[in-house]
């Protein structure tokens, strides 16, 4: 099992990986280790068999209090010496766009989970704010207990809204209620995220996580891995396509590489009434780029 | 009067065509038979300047109970021949990706819903399973019965959610909703269905159809063919762009087709208070691509 | 302060400009030298420092009553002698795109308002029809008040939804309602504009321009204008992505700027709880491109 600072990590008998955010005397608080330890933990779970789905929740009061601006140091992560003027970063981002010191930290962390390949469910039990409300965007879906607080604060500190939320958010809430979040930098609750599409229900505090957690279940339980993640590659490729074609062409592979295993015997399944017995995995799904 | 073994088709006086999937007996299950009817009357509607508006619906109790799994033979519609991997399959759709064979059916026939330059209204009057789901996402707009149950149950099977519903359904629902659909693999009912964004309204049996059929009536009466086909070809291609310069590009050669023809009739009919007398056809339009 | 003969300009002492649309006499109709007011206002919102944040309402009863088609001559804009058949048009907008007289006017007007760089609402305080609908679509945030009638009438007239609205609308209310309201063709009330998300709330007619005002105010108090600009660009960059890797380029350079200037300053006045000074302008701002 992976030992983290700033992190725990349980799995399940199933597969469901609960994430635990774990600062609690700092509200979680996203630091430079939290950052690396997150990107690893989706990075592994991408590859792990033994997860199949995750949920990420926040130890004590909140989920995600955003950067941790108490910290010693250059608090974006980035190094200033990298490059002296904006067009010179510029160059750079385009020239080597994935070297450390010049990337948005929070990006690295919501592109780990954008490519995790599983299913991962947010449960918002407290504060989320900044990059605590940004880093849920890249999850699957969102539920918030009644205690929640969602803010993208950004604008309030000079900053922008990052760890590329500007492709998730819009797509999540429409384009005119990312505006009102992000201009307005306002934090709200959690009816009022449920009322703007952000999250997808709203729990009691003692409920949320057996919410979050059976959701989770229901999603893997008798269900193949590789269709999970071809259909998580599919949406969130879709999403990004300019024309159905492109869904098509790689529907078309994901169906063929389906009907030579899973989906025959997920059809054999159903019509001799048994549950399936699923074996093709993650390792296995082709590449749809 | 286009005969089809699978499908009923009536055209009424303005333009409207009922197209009736018409298995009963099997719940108007999807079959290679029907596949091949529906894409060729996709293509009929492109060309038949008598139809001007599409609503399908179902004979008897279903809208569409999904993929015929009772049919002999490769249920996928796939020719396990035409590659033995994933990597030659891979490469063979990359290089002649519409060959039969190896394309998704379900994608056949929503490319050609999508191609057909006229409005589409799905009245859905029972149950859309699978493909039954899917295939109506590719229609401009879905009305329900109260008996509808609209269900994305794929990973059910160990399959994938196809017919480029990964294009569509996240810009119908929202990314969260979409995979909420797609992951619990649920059969949802028509007041779900509402909440969720996914038909725009429900209607008792018996009032359905009518209310499509009167909503089609009054997409056509006193309209011009062709900017209803441009219309309907610039929404979709605007969702998919990545920059409002592309819209404005097609717009400007919309508005000229329109400017000096059909418009300039609109304008002036408005101007002496009388109803237009529209020309142009589909066949007129320019190509937008 | 700029003069314009069909527009008002009014700045206040933080820097919300109010834009009234002021041809009351034609219910604020727009024509020719209208069109050519707005862009030229909204390039110059783009580089007067004194402007922070942008209201656009309308003088007396109505917002915008569509295209002035009593006005003599070309309604369209266009110059019909610039090419005889659909297919020279089409060849002379794919050369020389931008050339006046082959432009739909609507969309050089909402082009403008797009690459404003300061945050826009819409105070919608009555008829807003046809180009006076699509206009607010480029703008970022619309407010109605109870007294506004929202219509994308064009299909009436035989001609299309213009003003780049193919890339706005369905990103503000989905393609299902964008459907409805461009074939309907329909006039809708406020409520009804409010439950499509295409208004994000409705006020009384006298608390409609407060409203406005208000939350102009909100958006720009304390702020930095380069944070405010930036945020802008990334968002309606994010939502033509086609992956969320093109957003983390456009945050990894957002936020190195930031990070050597306002943001900077936002963190330690954060840090001090004192209020921020920032001094980034838009001119400063690197190019996402």
């Amino acid at each position: 099992m992976p030992q983290y600072e700033t992190l725990r990590w349980d799995v399940d008998e199933v597969g469901v990986l609960i994430l635990t955010l774990s600062r609690p005397d700092h509200l979680n608080a996203f630091s430079v280790t939290m950052a690396r330890e997150l990107e690893g933990a989706f990075r592994r779970v991408r590859t792990d068999d033994a997860v199949r789905a995750v949920v990420v929740t926040g130890e004590g009061r909140a989920f995600c209090a955003g950067m941790d601006l108490s910290a010693d140091g250059n608090v974006f992560g980035l190094d200033e010496t990298a490059a002296p003027t904006a067009e010179d970063i510029r160059e750079r981002l385009l020239e080597q766009p994935f070297q450390d010191g010049v990337r948005d930290t929070g990006g690295k962390v919501t592109l780990a989970i954008h490519e995790c390949d599983k299913p991962v469910i947010a449960a918002i039990n407290g504060a989320a704010v900044g990059i605590g409300a940004t880093m849920t965007l890249a999850m699957d879906i969102r539920l918030a207990s009644e205690a929640a607080r969602i803010g993208f604060v950004f604008e309030r500190l000079g900053i922008v809204p990052e760890a590329a939320s500007s492709f998730f958010l819009p797509r999540l809430v429409g384009l005119q209620k990312a505006f009102q979040l992000v201009y307005s930098a306002d934090i709200i609750d959690a009816q009022t995220s449920l009322d703007a599409g952000l999250v997808l229900s709203v729990h009691s505090p003692d409920d949320l996580l057996p919410a979050a957690h059976a959701m989770a279940r229901s999603f893997i339980v008798n269900r193949s891995s590789a269709a999970l993640a071809m259909a998580r590659r599919l949406l969130y490729a879709g999403v990004g396509s300019s024309h159905p074609i492109d869904a098509h062409r790689r529907d078309s592979l994901a169906m063929w590489h389906a009907s030579v295993g899973d989906g025959k015997e997920g059809v054999a399944a159903f019509l001799d009434k048994r549950d399936p017995v699923f074996t093709q995995t993650v390792a296995d799904i082709p590449d749809f780029g």
